[in-house]
């Protein structure tokens, strides 16, 4: 890293504000051509940007980084290849600005228009991927929102050249190079220093750990959008189709471990808890799958780890699975309502009135019935693209695509009318 | 009041918080039920309500409360009598709860709806009007929210009896009584605890100055909607209507001043400072408005008041204007985007560009051309009721109604899919 002392946070902020009316200004085509340029010029500099990634990599071997984080951290010649295709299908994304969500004539002839605009500028936190820096720059473009990214330390030094490139490609089709600000101020400090930001920022989105959330929601003036924390439940009820609950309950455990949408906790009713479980253990097994269970678990799975109240809480991102048997779906619903974090909940059963009951009362961004929790994900709902899960209930719920990324604004045009 | 010890802000949270379910089922046909009892309720205890009325009022007057205040304070006959019409007429709006957003369905055969639903528990902290109280109970409850007030200590009368009376008529109705809580507790401690009650509260709506506005935000934990803080322009552009823009500027200042969509700054193209001025000056006059001009207006009107930096920044609430000459219409443009609080903001002009320009420009909730900006309003725009006036940019902006105090949850129905 460069010795010259990082600018400021509240200078980077309002560099980005100051051209925020310009990037909202922006046609439809003006925002593709940046985005088209900014795909190319990923794979242009492709070599220097694996150098670049290099050296994070060699600092996070020598700090000894876990191999988790160092995969995350890793680009390859195909992830930046998969950077620069997910920018050119966010250009193919329709424009979300300028969408007229409903218009009214009043009595008095005032024509009233309620009319998508983008935030202004957004600030975006989030941990160790490089990919996210690209992801996160065309998304706001697209939306004509400025951005200001917090990256992790760890990857600085690729964050910074993918930032730069893409940058450099926007502002050679005309687009202002304010709107674009990686953090140079890396600290803990930066981050409660960014999230009071008010008056340049519009909208944080914090993405990452559950600590990073708790500390932005903690700090924040700015509003806030929660992340991605996710202990997310399957339920088997006594009507559902067994074999299909193995299935579904394996793969929302083990098909990505390290995800919000995984599956933490499945959720048994006792009537088919004996059939089901041993059912369940042996793909789990192969999986290397570590069960921790509830008492009456642990008498149908003797092998199987005893669960403690803290398990139930818990969001393992890893090969681990708690399992609780109730004895009724409303066990099973108090258990979700207390230790859920609102993100997506299943459940497996064949009984319409069970699953009705299960969908209407369970409180979260996504509620399914017979599927993976591995479906809650923006472009499985084909919105395209991502920024994010959002585990509040303010603003977005959910998956957040494009139009997440955006608020709206009321035109009211008159000829003179006053209020009486 | 009554020496025994408040119960806890936790306590009551919590219990809106065990109920929310059971409100959140509930039917529309319920709910109308319990409105209809409300109204009915307040009619019937009208003379108790303004005994009790009578002692906020009688420990306001000892306690040398100014008569805005106290006028904001009081109750009449005809006071509760719109209150209670105020609970008719949201009995009379459309049911949000239940509304399919949109629906689709995925290659892979998973049906996916996007479903209106309530948040759960609003949190809503107000000043001395105890109209709000019955307002914020009705609007909660139609859109299937518990609710938890925390009025004003000089209201605790009123709001108690008022709270009381909606809560037992809505249990007569077959309600959970726990859905309507008044915090008993109304220190200013327990404004900052109640904005953190995050494992109860998903929404806290502020309704009051700017600075109850500025503690919550800054110690919030729970989302919230910043509300009605209002510093609205109106700029006169040269080619305005200067007839129009005498009555527009003089309605948007003298109609209602205490509130927030009220103008506090005209801005007046230079080329038409020397006719407007003398013009306006003489109804604002009439009106007793002091007039606070930039060095230029004094020159043309020099009984007026020299304006200081700060008075840009002044939302008067009173009978006071601020004016200031500007160069051209990005002088103006530039002075909102400093001084303005994203409310309301009003171009007076003949002009196709200038007004396109101004609509399209302009960051604020409502954004007006030819008219006042006394238009932003609830009840104005055809919501029905409001729950304040959002100046933020996350989930609702401008007036808030019924389908503002809504989230969405995604409903996802599948067949056994798994993700691959």
């Amino acid at each position: 890293m460069t010795m010259t002392k990082a600018r400021s946070i509240a200078s980077q902020c309002q560099a980005a504000y100051d051209v925020a009316p310009i990037i909202g200004a922006l046609s439809t085509d003006a925002k593709n051509a940046g985005l088209v340029a900014m795909a190319q010029a990923l794979k242009i500099h492709s070599a220097a940007i694996l150098t670049a990634n290099e050296k994070d990599l060699s600092y996070g071997r020598s700090a000894g980084i876990s191999t988790a984080l160092l995969d995350r951290l890793t680009l390859t010649p195909a992830r930046i290849e998969g950077m620069a295709d997910s920018l050119l299908a966010i250009r193919d994304l329709e424009d979300p600005i300028g969408e007229v969500l409903t218009a009214w004539t009043l009595e008095n002839g005032l024509a009233i228009s309620k009319v998508r605009v983008p935030f202004g500028v957004i600030g975006i936190i989030y941990e160790a991927r490089p990919n996210v820096t690209a992801d996160a720059i065309g998304l706001a473009i697209k939306s004509s929102n400025c951005v200001v990214l917090r990256g992790s330390k760890s990857a600085i030094h690729s964050n910074q050249i993918i930032s730069n490139t893409l940058r450099d490609a926007f502002v050679s089709q005309g687009g202002p190079a304010g709107a674009i600000q990686l953090l140079e101020d890396t600290t803990h400090e930066g981050v409660t220093e960014l999230v009071q930001m008010k008056q340049y920022l519009s909208l944080v989105i914090p993405r990452g750990g559950a600590g990073l959330i708790k500390r932005v929601v903690e700090t924040a003036t700015v509003p806030a959008i929660e992340t991605g924390v996710g202990n997310c439940h399957v339920y088997v009820d006594q009507s559902a189709d067994l074999k299909a609950a193995v299935s579904i309950a394996v793969n929302a455990k083990v098909q990505r471990p390290s995800v919000c949408n995984a599956c933490e906790t499945v959720l048994v009713h006792k009537d088919v808890a004996s059939t089901l479980l041993p059912l369940l253990s042996t793909p789990l097994k192969e999986s290397n799958v570590v069960i921790r269970g509830c008492e009456k678990t642990k008498v149908l799975l003797p092998d199987c780890e005893l669960a403690t109240e803290d398990d139930w809480y818990e969001e393992y991102h890893d090969l681990i699975l708690a399992i609780r048997v109730v004895d009724s779906i409303d066990e099973a619903l108090t258990h979700i309502r207390q230790y859920g974090s609102m993100h997506t909940e299943a459940i497996l059963s064949e009984n319409p009135e069970a699953i009705s009951k299960f969908l209407n009362q369970v409180d979260a961004a996504a509620v399914i019935a017979n599927a993976s929790t591995r479906f809650t994900d923006g472009g499985v709902f084909g919105f395209g693209a991502e920024m994010g899960i959002s585990t509040q209930k303010l603003h977005a719920r959910g998956p957040m695509g494009l139009k997440e990324l955006t608020t709206y604004k009321y035109i009211v045009k008159g000829d003179g009318q006053i209020r009486t």
